[in-house]
């Protein structure tokens, strides 16, 4: 049995994975905050999915971690990791002696990619693009996690599309993260919302003009995301996951007809059927977790799907 | 002995390249036009070679054709291929029974980029960007091409950057390729000159408004691409090739100054240090007609590279 593990800055998902990659357990703890109490949850998470699933120690054969920060090429060490507090930590050396068996640790948004690509029948290439107060993507071809060479594969969400756009916390302008980025959007908007985001769409339904700006550049960040990714590594499916997309369908219509606009003043957009290579990820996937026990069951993670 | 060819515009250049991956012998031949005379032009050249560099037909063990249209993915059909007048041509049908030795076809920048790649001595990851009339890059990484889902891999040259930007001729406005590509530069400045970027150039130092502002948008649109090369696939080096950087130096400042101009506003830019990963090739190198031969030589031809 392999055990991933998702960190979310308020949550943990934990899941077990058997054999067959397929979800046997799964459950939510609290995140604690700063290097210590991130430890402890991990260690905790990973107990209590065993008390619950019925696990022995010995059953547990690798942990796999996704957390947003960067995590170091070829290493456990995950710095920036800021909705944790989290500056600097090797993962591994911290929760491995409690733990006692082989743990990785990847960026969240690279195993929700991988984990999509699971979910999603593990086969030909997918860009997964992550909507949440930032915007990322992973990029998996033929069950491999695409890397790159230091650490910003993936890093769509500050390419900048619009040179008089707002202004990004990268310093640039018009990223596609200051035009769609959960962050940008709620702090544009100013309106002290739970949910930003939806607050937004609602307003725009209404026709509020601040939040039908705002609204259409979420859909205008997608889909240059979508078309990044399509014109770039060239994946056959784009899944849109990350907690933006908890707005399901009013997302989606607002992608799709993006997309189809720029398809009808472009026969080469046109010719790429864009709109049908863009899916949601379902609701409530536990993508991340699957994916980071999907990755630290290879010893070599570039390989986590390959073999299972 | 593998043989390497890049079919361009009006000259095509030939190579023969041993086993070590070392030109041994090359030579330019002018190009028919339409799918007859492309085709012999292939034969004729390859036969060329053969009696310049001394080399018996038995001694050719393949051939790799690099051509400047689309060639249908797993297939040596090339279609679109509209600078040579060919439509729809098997190009590897065409050729094969006279040269009798396996033939492939790649398209042309997708080969640069595998020529580009051994040049630059054939380890880690880059993206080659094609700056011709056109504007295309190819990715490699490990010594694999980056083939993607349905052909559009590496096409950033269709990438919007600006939605108030010139329209380009794929129907978007703001394309890289609308700001950048020697076509769309050319059709803009719309004077009478034989190298019209080069014209534009000296416009610009002469300090004439458009010229200026189209130099500018130049740098601007080989910028962008870099930095959609390096955020999404996390190239460690963008080495830029094709006939607008024959302006070599003139066109390196520009960009590095644009790419300083960006890392000076944004600190995340500036940890990317883009103008150390931004080179030419060198001027003449036969990239594609090399990356052809590569690309030829492998049965899998993924795996070009690797096996030599």
């Amino acid at each position: 049995m392999k055990v991933g593990l998702d960190i979310g800055g308020t949550k943990t998902d934990v899941v077990a994975v058997d054999d067959l990659g397929r979800i046997t357990a799964r459950m939510r703890v609290a995140t604690g905050w700063g290097p210590d109490a991130v430890t402890a949850t991990v260690i905790e998470a990973v107990r209590a999915l065993a008390a619950q699933a019925g696990l022995t120690a010995s059953a547990i054969r690798s942990v796999g971690i996704g957390i947003p920060g960067q995590v170091e090429p070829g290493t456990t060490r995950v710095v920036h990791a800021v909705n944790l507090g989290v500056d600097e930590l090797d993962l591994a050396e911290a929760v491995g002696p409690a733990l006692g068996v082989p743990v990785h640790v990847e960026n969240d948004v690279k195993a929700a990619a991988v984990g999509a690509y699971a979910l999603h029948g593990g086969s030909g290439s997918m860009g997964y693009l992550n909507l949440g107060t930032g915007i990322a993507a992973g990029i998996v071809s033929d069950g491999v996690l695409w890397r790159g060479a230091r650490g910003t594969a993936g890093e769509v969400g500050h390419i900048s599309v619009d040179p008089a756009g707002p202004l990004c916390r990268c310093g640039q302008r018009g990223c596609i993260e200051a035009l769609g980025g959960g962050g940008s959007i709620a702090q544009r908007w100013g309106r002290d919302a739970a949910l930003p985001v939806l607050d937004v769409f609602d307003a725009a339904d209404a026709g509020v003009a601040l939040a039908m700006e705002l609204r259409s550049g979420l859909a205008r960040a997608v889909a240059a995301a979508v078309r990044v990714l399509v014109l770039t590594a060239d994946v056959d499916v784009v899944v849109l996951g990350g907690g933006v997309t908890a707005l399901g369908d009013r997302l989606m219509g607002d992608v799709a007809g993006e997309l189809a606009a720029s398809a009808e003043t472009s026969s080469f957009m046109r010719s790429l059927r864009l709109e049908e290579r863009v899916e949601l990820l379902p609701a409530g996937s536990p993508a991340a977790a699957l994916g980071a026990a999907l990755i630290g069951a290879s010893r070599d993670p570039e390989e986590a799907l390959a073999h299972g």
